[in-house]
């Protein structure tokens, strides 16, 4: 289950403070050159210590490759790459070995295996997305040339700064839209592209809701006012409106696909908080660690990657006929 | 594509015109008498015809069961069952035969396959959501024997009788609710429960969003306001508020897991409306057939179905290890 | 488990004596005229009755079709399908209810399930593989059109008219060809075209032995006589021999793709034999009901089914590069 | 198709020449005390250079572990590791950069991808089943505390030093057993046990072959002389032969699992052979590099590996039930 993707699949492992975060990618074309300088940008997008509300864990995220590539084009072959977690401090969560962050993982992972890497979170930490950005950025590569772009925005948020002062975080919204796609892609029934789009953006951390096209402001419309009228312009059959979000069925329609994911609060609040220990007694515990005030900014990315991923894989799947 | 699940799975069939519509359960465990009463009560709840806001299609839906029961025990084997579609009015959809509904799969469809069968919305129609019922009817019992229930209820919903007037459809919002869950259930990564359960819900026609516990609303919240602090009631570990759902960092914490989901209103309504047809010419339609004002009140059985499904898958799932 | 493809993919379902056998094949392109006469013509390749050493079971193995078409035209949704098991006659078994038949399933089923369905064999008859005949016409029709051709022939067969005097049975050789494969299908690692190949084989009731090229007989070769030397014939590179039998590495080499099967005599013979009942005492059973002698002739149309959904299944693999 | 297993997954990634080879195991239990020990003597097993007849590449295949541990437990997550390719010589192949040798994966997967990695055969290399040991290693560990054991031998080789002199490779047969496995593992129709193995065995490299029980040599049997006769052993049911090898109807027996396995000689010879090269002209070439003139000692841990995962799967996959 650390596999996402049907034809493009990325595999991805690592916890925050062990020795590396990695992933592998399979299914992806041969023959590509390799945008270096693109995945490094886009690496930066995802990248602590950029803003004032950022943690100031400093990595270096330098990728190694190891495999899949020959002077830099893809061989077709799984292509694996990792960066080094560098700047651990595990020191500064040995207090919260024993301890359950309130709506961190800790406890369910526990609950899950019988043991947890305490250590920044361990897998469940949002250092563990790194990946997702690489295999993200060489998806969105593989569809600029067909023509297709993904870009996310912040379209919601809390206030950031007086929060930080507060030792409180906050959420927000973000809102993707995918430019390109041709009609006729995903699949009925159980492989829609809007439900691949909504499993992939609840594989990222603290998203807590996602929603396609107009999403829950439907719910309160007429079908008289959410219906999507289809026109011909020049030829091309289109839809006047996009209450819909360019996915009808399940299939895209030739439309921007747009879609909106919510992010809940980083729950690493410096505020003292109770909560209890594994034998089951009720403390008070502070988080030190180095937090972002925001996830906001760097889901951008996230979310942008994930969403190329889907599409590039229902690219693929509508070759296979 | 037309398979959902990774070890309790379910395979469906069928157009809403066609023969017959049915559905292949595999993985389903031996020896389970099955509850008939239990599944034809699931059945009735789908069924159209039922209120003044519903189709007036009648359908006897009676189950024929094909395989993988000897005297209504489950052998472990392929449980396949299907109905016949008694009450299909084809003529009703011949003048739409080369129109494209606005905001209905027609021109999707035939972007993706080239053809599509136009007589009531063929593989797309709600009708093919009948088998879904049928499986989740037994995940339910399984689940049940288990202490393990799912209840949905109608939280908000526009006013279908002044629709119905109007030849017009509402939407609305279903609220989901799983009790009796262990913690410890899902896997990280991608294979979250939420994301699982998001996957789910964007399977059903006509959904627009999906969140899990506050959700979007949690976009709003600090950290402080959305985290959920644990406690120790008589020896068991759990949160004092459900802000999570019942889900932190993809897996179950023991809470109720609770959800919401946006159904769009109908896009068949009878006002007139403006389309093109296959040859790209514009045209204006009045949608006739037998069609729901509002499709919550059958959706409630379609999305404990899934959700029955969800979490047998994951119960099983946590069995392996 | 009851599903086999990774993109053209079919579902079977049923029992021997249960009221129906069927599949669901999900994947198939649209717009395919099928070619029901073809259908026809594999079935009764298949069907029972029709030499001296068959058994004497009479079906009419009339298809149903359930869904995926419209007017004998593939939509591309599910194409389900059935057949009514009519000339049932689980009197016969009833003798054999709590008998374990020395290697049938009967036994392991039980081990497995706790349960089994003792009436002729239930899920693990011959019968069972229908389907498979059912979808491999359809793969073989989709392939003919890109100039690939699945031949099956038996190379080896014990004397099957001496073995009914003596109530016995025999088992042999399959060799099975496909012609036509472009070079460069196939994936490396763990989707190796050979072993897929050996997978679908090995799905077949009664088969015990797989082997490709020249298998077995390359165990004692030296390099020098295994390897097949590249030549150029007219501007095309082939191979002068084919020890390989047309994969070399997992992949396809354009040479035709040669395998044999062997499949063990059928255990169902009629001579006296020594088991054990579900109480574990020991007993003498003569089977009766209606069996083959040797399962080698209508095995060839089983052998041809498997390989040509696996080959459809390479080509649209290698198509969505 | 570089990751194989449907519970305990192991995903594989490098090049001969490349920088590393390792893999990724997805599904392993958590809070096991890993062996490494037992890993490190299973990878002396597969090395080259430890008798006359193998390679004389040196490498010192230094695990390292990059995730899923802490202080040598497993967490449950995935556990990545890698080695470092160390005694490359690309020289060796510069020569055959452009020339296709008989009987290797050059022709191939340069037919499939348009490019290939011609330093040491690349991914097709013998050296990326390196992996494989790594994850065959912690599966038998799993396996042995549940009493389960593995092991491979050989049974029929060339004449290794006589080939070698003559600049010639030879082939062989491996037998494997597996002992311990419970009588109803495995599952009907297209998830048999004996399909999964056959897929395994044939995921190695060189393997043209593959039989159970007594697998070719049935098919000269009457069904009187293959059949295995039940019977009772103090109240234990199993048989009193074993030709099925441990599996009926795809399910375990309880017997033992005895299989066979074909391996071709390695087609690297040292003797001159006429090719083509990518050119399409004729050319003489003498393999150079660093060979074994039989791969069979190295391929009985690669043989065990192999079936101790697909075992371990269907472990786990019986206890989903």
């Amino acid at each position: 289950m650390n596999t996402t993707g049907h034809l493009f699949k990325l595999t991805t492992f690592g916890e925050s403070h062990g020795t590396t975060i990695g992933g592998v990618i399979d299914g992806c074309l041969s023959q590509l050159k390799l945008d270096f300088d693109f995945i490094e940008h886009e690496l930066q997008r995802r990248k602590t210590a950029q803003s004032p509300t950022a943690s100031q864990r400093k990595e270096s995220d330098t990728i190694e490759w190891l495999s899949g590539l020959l002077d830099g084009i893809t061989l077709g072959t799984p292509i694996a790459f990792m960066v080094r977690n560098e700047d651990c401090k595990p020191e500064d969560y040995e207090a919260l070995k024993d301890v359950y962050r309130p709506s961190h993982a800790d406890f369910t992972y526990e609950q899950k295996y019988g043991i947890r890497d305490w250590r920044g979170g361990g897998r469940a930490s949002a250092r563990t997305t790194l990946p997702i950005v690489v295999a993200g950025a060489i998806a969105k590569q593989i569809l600029k040339a067909q023509g297709i772009q993904v870009f996310a925005e912040v379209t919601s948020m809390g206030d950031a700064e007086q929060a930080r002062k507060e030792g409180d975080t906050v959420g927000g919204i973000v809102e993707c839209c995918i430019k390109g796609v041709s009609a006729g892609w995903g699949e009925p029934m159980f492989g829609k592209f809007s439900a691949e789009l909504a499993h992939a953006m609840f594989s990222l951390p603290a998203v807590k809701g996602f929603e396609i096209g107009d999403g829950f402001a439907m719910a309160k419309m007429k079908g008289s006012e959410a219906n999507d009228t289809f026109i011909n312009i020049k030829g091309k059959i289109t839809t006047s409106t996009n209450h819909s979000g360019g996915i009808q069925g399940g299939i895209s329609n030739g439309n921007d696909i747009v879609f909106r994911v919510a992010f809940k609060p980083i729950p690493s609040i410096t505020q003292p908080q109770q909560t209890v220990n594994r034998a089951g007694e009720c403390c008070e515990i502070a988080i030190g660690g180095r937090h972002d005030v925001c996830a906001l900014p760097r889901a951008l990315v996230l979310v942008e990657a994930m969403a190329a991923m889907v599409t590039l894989d229902e690219m693929m799947l509508a070759n296979t006929r």
